[in-house]
């Protein structure tokens, strides 16, 4: 089945270069830092000028954060067999606190590294392995507490785009004679990045292995971020759809990705997509120790996962979903939900815990996991095994006495200097979600909040993505940090790329309405760019502003579907014949005429005087 | 155009009773009233049991509020040329306050009715128009405020679901051996229902000439309603098209629909999706007085206005939204907005008031058409013409003002017994939607509000549905009685089928997420039952009792299309290798192994130690 791999790749660059193209009118720029070696990728959006009729005004163009990494720049010419190119190899090398390994440490990966039989699959072009000298911590957060600004630093605070004044300056610089917009107050230095990794406020998951990363951040002071879930089953899938999926993902604007596959060759699978995201990965490393074990939990050893561990974060994984909260005294407190546990890491170590009547050894090797992340700079995830799975099971004692754990485990991964996430849940109504995210902050110690949706309602199987897009806005604007998408899928089947792509824009919707709604710098202008473009019907700018610019444009195609209507100044909701926007200028005219603020204290008397009119029971206007 | 209209309905009965037939596993129930006339629809949704493994318990049918009318009764054969039964007739004219017209009194009514051109068109069978004797007020509120119960009131009492208890001994009465479930703690009562229709915080849309609707209720102490926009427009569309869709709509939940029609027959289309529409029709009625002068606002009177209104409150529409709180001072307010006036109904009457440089004849004539609303019990949607249109203009000096008149305009409407909705926004982000649900309650004395969404950003065409149903989801758990549905394709075209179903399963989950936000007794039953068929691999029960079921059992089927899966002790994000909910039973065995409160005793306990663990540094286990 996977003989063919690495042709089926080679084959398909051309065609996945075409599902990775640019979107229209949108170009890669980089935007320069304080060393040659730090720009930062960023999508210019180009307007076209406003009519001559309505001012023939110039439209700056629009500037978004870029996810989709190496792939949308005309200068590069990725090949996927090659892997992209190694952006942050030199500032992790020059740090000097890495040893080159001779190979895979693990046994695992040594294994697979030995295997003949894989050399159709494998990767070709795998590096040894970084690895934090003895004694040394190679973690962000590491650096950060001892006053250092990475260039890592410098590289988010550029691309967390609240400089845009800065920015401004630097792109006029860049592209004379384009002024890039106001100038925004609130300014997000390198030092404030610093500040917040310090203090466990965010986090940069960035492997030392995944030297390919662009670095970003996730925290509730930036811009929220959104996860998307692949992988394989057991059922179906194959390495060439995980990577297709990856790209897919990070087109559409995906900020990490979470490697969940299960089944054969999920070393191998991984390797693929590593080598060629520009995204962090994140995984669940209990799910490919269970592969080892053959599927019986209670088989499960610390060594066995301990090398598994090792095995991936020498391949390059940013962050590991650690279900290390799960302990066995807060297990029977889920046995009367109405939906048991659903996490399927939850129910893995549930089970152990329950056959060898013991606290599971991600809590008791605890100490042990933050030695290896900080070799490498994982960060954890500090997995919610006992999410509620309905609304009816929200908030129960079961899914706060782990999140109690999980802010007690955080300190101790602090004490290493190891970066921590947290993850959430899950099903949980909407008058529940805000205790959420209270508890977390308190018992968590502001480590950033990372959630699936929640979902807001059971009964909409086949439309999760937009159940769970409601509880995602929601606690993205109360503070969380990170949104795990869910796609139409959920509960039903595995994601095709359709449901990838409808997954990702409920969450960029539910992740850029959360932004709006905690009043992110910036974070309006691109509504303003758009809403401007759609009042001076500039049609193919307003698609080009959009989350989604193809089906922008296919739904105006379905009902107006000639050239010139995109050039029409009407709509097919009103037709050429009565337009709402078209009596605005009429508006302005008057206003112009009446002066502005003549009007507004008119309008005040005569709210006044309205009053008085209903107070007198309206009777100059009695019918009698 | 439309000469095969009739033709064509008639050849579509067939198709169309397909397109609106019941859904697998449901049928139609009726729970009785006090009098033999009152029989409340409800589709019952039948359970399989739980399988013999997990304890073979039968699982009680699931009763939810149904809005697809007689179409989905089996014991009645709709034809579409008749019409719908007159199901509120008999309770309409025992009242002794209303007289049958010879025929139309609006002269446009008569005119149309004497054009021989247009029998191709016309519905056939036509009743005479009812209007309330000289002197009489025949409206909901009217008898509410007089102590009057009326069968209405009785009827939503018992639909909204709330009173289960009662319920139950009713269904048990007429379905032995079922269980319906738990008894509710609050009970709506139909005095419950008149006094909030008497204080106005209610108003049930029944026009005396719409017999055929089904009452329901709009106020935010019962469940959320949402509203299904149809309408051709100069561009395209045909009457058997709008009858289709407000079948279509009200298959998949439409609580209320607004015929938004413009265009040459739109008197001809209005009466064929009055006659078989059970749910209650709303108008913007300003939209086809600009018909009648030809498009040209500033030729409007107050004339054509008034027998427009005549016009269409004797083919039976229910609601009127009526954009009289746009006064002349407000609309220089508009003038440097981002997106100025984006209501049709707003832009239309600023051009009229700019034109006359004067008030409205919508203002000025307020009580003349509390009048005419009095006279057929048509309920006031007060329009928010000056709602904003991006997010840029959100809850500004224009919007607020005009929330004012209307809060105003509430309380002459309320003077002549007349029942009113406030319309609210439009675009607004998460941070100032809370704001826009207290002035609506503090200034409009809180009569029900009505929003347009609101869409929480501007930035994705093609996924308003979503940027709405974020917002919309929001509001109504705030307190929005009914929320008025926006499709993927606002802003960019017009719905078809697909869309408009698409923008109301968004609607109906925001409107129930809302529901159990807001803690609305019985609401929960639905999420538990299903969530219980999940947890017991009951896949059939799971498609059966979502919003969409047939979307469900299609998603499931693209991973799994094997009959045999949908028996499967598995789902296919996990494989049959290992799933997540099978360890459950497991925890539950285990559990009562242990005793449960011995095991919350231990989690007290553990949590306690857990601490003194991290304080002390975790030292047992470190690594050493």
């Amino acid at each position: 089945m996977h003989a063919m791999t690495k042709d089926f790749l080679h084959e398909a660059v051309t065609a996945r270069r075409t599902s990775i193209q640019p979107f229209a009118a949108s170009e890669k720029v980089h935007v320069a830092g304080s060393r040659p070696d730090i720009r930062v990728p960023m999508r210019k959006i180009s307007q076209s000028d406003t009519p001559i009729a309505q001012g023939a005004e110039s439209n700056p163009p629009v500037y978004v954060y870029d996810t989709s990494g190496p792939y949308t720049d005309p200068a590069l010419d990725v090949d996927l067999r090659q892997g992209l190119p190694a952006l942050r190899e030199t500032w992790i090398r020059e740090r000097g606190d890495v040893e080159e390994l001779s190979g895979p440490s693990s046994r695992y990966g040594q294994s697979r590294q030995a295997d003949a039989e894989l050399a159709a699959l494998r990767f070709e072009h795998i590096r040894k392995p970084l690895r934090a000298k003895a004694g040394a911590n190679v973690t962000q957060m590491h650096y950060a507490r001892r006053g250092i600004i990475t260039p890592e630093m410098e590289f988010i605070a550029i691309r967390e785009n609240q400089r845009l004044d800065a920015l401004s300056e630097i792109l006029t610089a860049q592209h004379p004679g384009e002024s890039f917009g106001a100038a925004i107050p609130k300014l997000i230095t390198p030092e404030f990045v610093r500040d917040e990794i310090a203090r466990g406020r965010a986090i940069i998951p960035n492997n030392i292995n995944h030297p390919e990363s662009e670095p970003m951040i996730i925290g509730r002071n930036f811009l929220v971020k959104i996860n998307c879930n692949l992988g394989n089953s057991a059922v179906t899938s194959s390495i060439e759809e995980e990577v297709e999926k990856m790209l897919w993902a990070i087109r559409w604007g995906g900020d990490t990705v979470m490697d969940l596959s299960t089944g054969k060759n999920i070393h191998e699978t991984r390797e693929w997509i590593i080598r060629n995201s520009p995204v962090p990965i994140g995984t669940v490393p209990i799910y490919q120790a269970l592969e080892k074990v053959n599927g019986k939990a209670e088989e499960l050893t610390w060594e066995i996962f301990r090398d598994t561990l090792i095995e991936q974060a020498e391949q390059g994984v940013d962050y590991f979903t650690i279900h290390a909260g799960i302990r066995l005294p807060f297990i029977p407190l889920t046995a009367r939900r109405m939906t048991g546990i659903v996490s399927r890491g939850g129910s893995i170590m549930a089970k152990w815990c329950l056959a060898h009547h013991k606290e599971s050894f991600l809590y008791t090797h605890f100490e042990d996991i933050c030695e290896i992340m900080k070799a490498y700079d994982v960060a954890f995830s500090l997995g919610d095994g006992l999410r509620p799975g309905s609304i009816a099971d929200a908030n129960d004692a079961a899914q706060f006495a782990e999140l109690r754990t999980l802010g007690e485990l955080t300190q101790v991964a602090w004490k290493h200097d190891v970066q921590v996430m947290i993850e959430g849940p899950g099903h949980v109504p909407m008058h529940m979600i805000k205790a959420n995210m209270e508890e977390q902050l308190k018992h968590c110690h502001e480590a950033p909040f990372y959630t699936l949706g929640p979902l807001t309602t059971d009964i909409a199987p086949g439309y999760d993505h937009i159940t769970s897009a409601i509880g995602a806005a929601l606690i993205g604007w109360y503070g969380t940090a990170m949104l795990c998408y869910v796609t139409p899928k959920e509960h039903l089947g595995l994601p095709n790329k359709q449901d990838v792509r409808d997954g990702i824009i409920a969450y960029k919707i539910a992740a850029h309405a959360a932004d709006l709604g905690k009043g992110h710098p910036g974070a309006q202008a691109r509504d303003n760019a758009l809403s401007k473009a759609r009042f001076e019907f500039r049609w193919q700018d307003q698609f080009n502003l959009s989350l989604d610019p193809e089906k922008a444009l296919e739904f105006h195609d379905e009902t107006l579907p000639q050239e010139g209507a995109k050039l029409a100044h009407f709509c097919s909701m009103c037709g050429p014949h009565f337009c709402s926007m078209k009596i605005t200028q009429d508006v302005r005219d008057y206003a112009r005429a009446q002066g502005l603020d003549e009007a507004r204290a008119l309008a005040v008397g005569m709210e006044a005087k309205a009053s008085e009119f209903v107070e007198a029971g309206a009777e100059i206007y009695h019918r009698g």
